[in-house]
């Protein structure tokens, strides 16, 4: 069987080999409970606490603002409905087009009517209008205000001016939240010189095992746990750690700032191939979102309606090419993106997101355009 | 060095080979997130759904009825706040025996105002006082009512008569939460016999891997997610599933129900000998709980006064024996148990919490005993 080309890597990435090492390693031999004062939960507390230290070192924040979830998901969760409870929260900004998680979870705060979330205006390329997001944090509101917007978005790529919507949010008081879910150990973020509240990590996104985050949590914002248990995480997260996958996602953000530079011009490179390749040779190809200012990772393509095109994804699979059609973290059955929706909502043009990873080559981008060519 | 004797299984257990064994070759192997649609994703989702018969065939329940989540703490986090919100409950019955992870979230609950929790009477060997209970169900109170109890104690073994009280609630038309996190692996559970609501497991307490657990939900009572995302779980569990933790607690948990007999002839066996040699060995040694209607797994020891009796589980660790004062979920800092301290709130006597797997022997007993005449 010929090998399968993997591009859906912003639903997900393989294990980094030095990953699964490690992992392997901490399951074979460090079994005690962390919140264990002996010698075998000294040992599991130490391998956490090392982890943590290498997060807080890849943010440049203090290790006393991350603590370790089950993922991007429960950090999002954490971090926007605990930001609504305990620090009195009442106004939220957010947008349209940022992941599941966020969205539900801000349809469960407003369903409390603990606060009202309203939307910013998005632009033709799918990016966050700035001067009405400027406008509605400078407005006579006084509301205490916290802004949710995404870094990358993980559908069609596109980048927010992270700086710039930090300052706006420090500027207006405001606090901002920020899913860096698909940017973690890929861009790389400054937390002394840039200030977001919140923001999260989810290992999976970046070589590393799934089923385990983190959320960042400014010092001076002092929420209490989403998960209420016993003392683990400062207080902060109850429930008995998933050392192997702390260890797993440490391993995995150390190599991929160790590796980011190379990675990255590996992945613009395919992403610009790709995009090249299918402009010569797909008559009306058209793209999702902004192509340049997004993530080297994500290109979502648009094709132009066709009666196979429903098919395309499966045919695709079919072929021995795996991509997205909604997101991957939304459905297991393709209902269609609300991101590209939201863009496009009455076209009747077929979306297949392809993404990225430095383990792909030009010669599989040239295989999937050469197959795409008997599909459309 | 010699091997050290880990006498602290009810905090955690070592991984059994055969997890190690299956985890390590889904991690090398499986890489898909299982909300993708493609070959990749339909492997990884197909694992999920094994496991998942795997433990509703061990509780005789339905695939429908089990959701996968981070551990314990998360699942009584669910099962109790969602209850709660979605299900009108508006009082509940729990005791001050708890798991933090209960009562912390039934603080929670309270402060919200939504739901008011009474305790009911314990008595003096540690067991919830039943006619109290059926009392507080039987009342004139006609809110809508839930029990919390657990199934065995983490810190003094107490069982709770299981099937007396799920038919206690029923007959009452409450709903019934028990936390199984103790027993789940040890003591056979028959869900289509015995009437419980919501029930969980933690995978790291019967040789699984920490950090992942589930939620039995039955059919009846449909709640809400806890962490809101994707469609991931039914759509009741948002959050990119931790497929190697899945993995290796249905890998564990069918062993476990192997092995049930063998194993807990094993324990109970160990618990009868290590009461029976503290007994002739330490003067005025005493137990918390009670010794017999409670899990094979723990022992909970009460030692008399002594200058040096604050230094007991130091002492132990540095003779290379792991055994637990308060609850090892509860702190890192021994603070002392809410459970003994609610026992015995006036005592000086020190306790520790020693607790067996299938993989001690009569000699590390032997030992332990031996050891402990020089440190009281
Ligand atoms: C009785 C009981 N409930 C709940 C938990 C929490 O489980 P976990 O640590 O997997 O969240 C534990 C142990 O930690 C426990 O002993
Ligand atoms: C932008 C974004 N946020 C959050 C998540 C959720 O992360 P996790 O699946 O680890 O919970 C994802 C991916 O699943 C994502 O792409």
């Amino acid at each position: 069987m010929p090998a399968r080309i993997f591009l859906d890597n912003a639903a997900t990435t393989p294990l980094d080999p030095t990953v699964l090492a490690a992992m392997t390693e901490v399951m074979a031999d460090t079994y005690g409970n962390p919140s264990s004062i002996h010698a075998e939960g000294r040992k599991a507390r130490s391998l956490i606490e090392a982890a943590r230290k290498t997060v807080a070192n890849a943010l440049n924040c203090s290790i006393g603002e991350v603590f370790f979830t089950s993922g991007g998901t429960e950090a999002n969760n954490m971090a926007l409905k605990n930001a609504v409870r305990d620090l009195g929260v009442t106004r939220i900004i957010s947008s349209p087009l940022e992941h599941h998680c966020v969205l539900h979870s801000l349809d469960a705060i407003q369903a409390t009517g603990a606060a009202t979330v309203e939307q910013v205006r998005i632009d033709a390329l799918g990016h966050v209008d700035l001067e009405d997001l400027a406008q509605r944090l400078n407005s006579d509101d006084d509301r205490k205000t916290l802004v949710s917007l995404m870094h990358a978005n993980n559908e069609i790529g596109n980048l927010l001016p992270l700086e710039e919507v930090a300052i706006l949010c420090a500027d207006a008081g405001a606090l901002f939240h920020c899913d860096t879910v698909q940017t973690m150990g890929y861009y790389p973020l400054d937390l002394a010189a840039t200030r977001v509240n919140f923001l999260s990590g989810s290992a999976h996104k970046f070589y590393g095992p799934k089923g385990v985050g983190f959320v960042y949590i400014r010092n001076e914002n002092i929420i209490k746990p989403y998960l209420d248990g016993g003392a683990q995480e400062r207080n902060m997260r109850g429930g008995t750690e998933n050392i192997y996958g702390i260890v797993g996602l440490a391993t995995a953000l150390e190599r991929a700032l160790l590796e980011q530079d190379d990675r990255m011009v590996k992945m613009h490179d395919l992403k610009r191939y790709f995009v090249d390749q299918l402009r010569q040779r797909v008559p009306d190809v058209r793209f999702n979102g902004d192509t340049e200012r997004s993530h080297a990772k994500v290109l979502s393509v648009s094709f132009p309606e066709s009666p196979k095109g429903d098919l395309l994804l499966m045919n695709l699979d079919l072929n021995g090419i795996s991509a997205s059609g909604g997101s991957a973290c939304s459905s297991g059955i393709d209902v269609g993106s609300h991101v590209v929706g939201h863009l496009h909502p009455e076209s009747l043009r077929h979306t297949i997101r392809f993404s990225f990873s430095h383990h792909n080559t030009r010669e599989e981008v040239d295989e999937v355009v050469r197959k795409l060519g008997g599909m459309l």
